[in-house]
């Protein structure tokens, strides 16, 4: 397959004023790359004839389709469809069939139709591609040879658009065969050195067919592997050998062949395992529970969280003795073990889990270095307790206070043998 | 002032991939619109010599400036060095004296010295920006009358030398006597369409020095001014009648003129009124806690939370009783206020705050709308319940439930006088 170069182009002068984050690009860059189509170009450009007219005629230099959002609107400072119709030379025509398609969705809002016409002119001959999720649909126009897609500035629609209409249209122009296969493979607990490692000289492939990324964050690795080829069946018996490795080498850190995040999967593994969690936390202050409810039905696994913030709140509601406060001092061990302990009696779970640390920026007076954190995880029979040294500002320290208090669970249930999670 | 037009280059085939979140731009576009240098384009081109080359003389056509991020390490894909020698015809000459400044940093790391040895070469007659956070130091180039100025792609290494290096160099060559006025206005508790009504017909104003931007978002509004003048004095003359100008207007509902997150405004607030905050919280699972904990030192107000995500949990930990939970079910006004209270004296805090309510997606049998929450704040005296019905994905409703909470713990606090929030 000869690459085909992308180019994005972003519309919007409020983009470039740094007041609003820009959401279409990440989308779309994401999207091209699982098209086997990279992009080349990405340019924001403001809101004018000139600028617009500047940053098309640069792309359409250089690649061989061109991506823009934005400027789809009725008003004065919406440009894109008569750029596009002075570009490519073709004039804007009214549509009274993609009207008429859409009007009745407008009636009894008469002020509406007006914008909406403005909205129903095209460049003559523009692929329309229809809005189903809201108002100016997105097109298509062929020019010396290249291709231009307008698409709306709300994230929501171009991405509904992109998705149901363009990409099945791409496929088409650009005889896009069989899509490349992906496989995403999440690993915890294993630096990248280390995967690479274990991995061997198998690893990165030297087929021509197949790249490769390794990606670090938050605690995690992920993998990403795109596999090309000539047919469906090709690419998905390849898929499949590469599953099979991944599995060999990295056996019980390989955590999943997904994107789910890391608090679905230890969800679905207690309630596989038909467990439960609590939590007592101190420095992720109440970051660990947020992070498990993000996923729907996690009350099925986790049944809630202590936020023991001061001294007074760890004796008074976590039930950790004066004793061992005064000795120990709050960021220490034993403190870890007594919330953990806590938690898991609080709240009958059969997991719990105590965090007790240091998140700075100053470290009062504690003895202990900012970036200190004990975690501790009770089960039935025995509580363990791991010390931390995270570096990095408050925020960091946090995150990696909860990925790690998660990772002694996934830990704790895995019994080595944390492969082939099946669950939803 | 003539506008100095700006563009932006990042560089970076990991961003085209769409692998990374893209942080140097963003920050860029907020600083050049602080300066008054509105950014006119930005780029995102690939590590290859010719997309670079191609990107910069498309920039430097339009701009007077064009400020890079990326491509300044030691290895085989960082180009920036020898591109911008070959854009600018000035040829790469080591820097002897640059080498010998933080040479001593790599006392005993020996390998470093090859790496580092190559990141002090620069074109002929480049100004250095000395990097005290990271590797390579940034670099400005004069080419053709106009500035290329390069960054580290490391957010917090260019973040750093941008601010501390950078700035006072582009003061000083585009000749900006006095940087804008910067207004920021956070308001609480009202729409835009009722602020602006509020604010009345002199606003926005129609001065063509000042610019006005209002920016909606998770339950707050930012209004943002920037004023334009001849002078230090007279720009801030005009900052401080506009600051008297929204606080007459907006009464109790302005938090604070300042970017500063809400949550940092009440703490700051409860620390003032040597007040204490306790949460149990069910729907926003412990997102409440983490936001008030994101603030160092927020234990001087924050006690701790009850998370029960489940109704053993509510009964258990929170006691709440079993007839309250059967008869209104665990959504409820009575639930709420149960919590909060119980959250009060468990933590022996001045308030306590009860969140309860379905964040969907599914409404699992409980008579409510997916989005129905109560919220509760009980104080001393009484305990205020309200009840909200909040659109959208399971994530929007969270931290609409989050935001609502802290802004009627703020509204108990105020007493119909928050203005002059002063702390800190």
């Amino acid at each position: 397959m000869i690459p085909i170069h992308t180019g994005i182009l972003i519309l919007g002068s409020e983009v470039l004023s740094g007041a609003v984050c820009e959401k279409n690009a990440p989308f779309l860059l994401g999207k091209f790359q699982d098209l086997g189509m990279p992009v080349r170009t990405q340019i924001v450009a403001g809101d004018s004839r000139e600028e617009i007219l500047e940053a098309l005629s640069f792309l359409c230099r250089t690649c061989d389709l061109v991506v823009m959002t934005g400027g789809l609107g009725p008003t004065f400072d919406d440009l894109t469809r008569s750029c596009l119709a002075e570009f490519s030379g073709f004039p804007l025509r009214f549509r009274a069939r993609e009207f008429e398609r859409v009007k009745g969705r407008y009636a009894g809002r008469r002020k509406f139709l007006p914008a909406l016409r403005a909205e129903m002119c095209f460049p003559e001959g523009a692929m329309v591609f229809a809005n189903d999720w809201g108002m100016a649909p997105g097109f298509g126009v062929r020019c010396s040879g290249k291709w231009i897609v307008a698409l709306p500035g709300v994230p929501e629609e171009a991405r509904a658009i992109f998705e149901r209409k363009v990409i099945p249209f791409l496929k088409k122009v650009f005889r896009i065969s069989a899509l490349p296969g992906l496989l995403t493979v999440k690993v915890l607990g294993l630096t990248e050195l280390e995967i690479l490692a274990k991995l061997g000289k198998d690893f990165p492939p030297r087929n021509p067919l197949i790249s490769c990324g390794i990606y670090p964050g938050g605690g995690e690795v992920h993998l990403r592997m795109r596999i090309h080829g000539e047919n469906r069946q090709g690419i998905l018996r390849e898929v499949n050998r590469w599953k099979k490795f991944f599995k060999t080498r990295l056996k019980t850190f390989l955590a999943d062949f997904s994107d789910r995040p890391f608090e679905e999967l230890l969800i679905c593994r207690l309630k596989g395992a038909r467990k439960t969690l609590a939590a007592c936390e101190s420095v992720t202050g109440g970051w660990i529970s947020k992070r498990l409810t993000d996923i729907p039905g996690a009350s099925g696994a986790f049944r809630g969280s202590l936020v023991t913030y001061t001294d007074f709140a760890k004796r008074s509601a976590a039930g950790v003795d004066r004793e061992t406060l005064l000795r120990h001092g709050a960021v220490s061990g034993p403190v870890a073990a007594r919330m953990a302990e806590s938690a898991r009696v609080k709240f009958s779970s059969d997991w719990g889990l105590g965090i007790t640390g240091l998140a700075g920026p100053s470290s009062a007076g504690s003895g202990h270095p900012v970036g200190t954190v004990f975690i501790a995880v009770a089960g039935r029979r025995k509580t363990e307790v791991k010390k931390f040294c995270f570096k990095g500002v408050r925020e960091k320290v946090r995150l990696r206070a909860s990925q790690e208090a998660l990772r002694m669970v996934w830990e704790a249930l895995g019994h080595g043998k944390n492969q082939g999670v099946s669950c939803g």
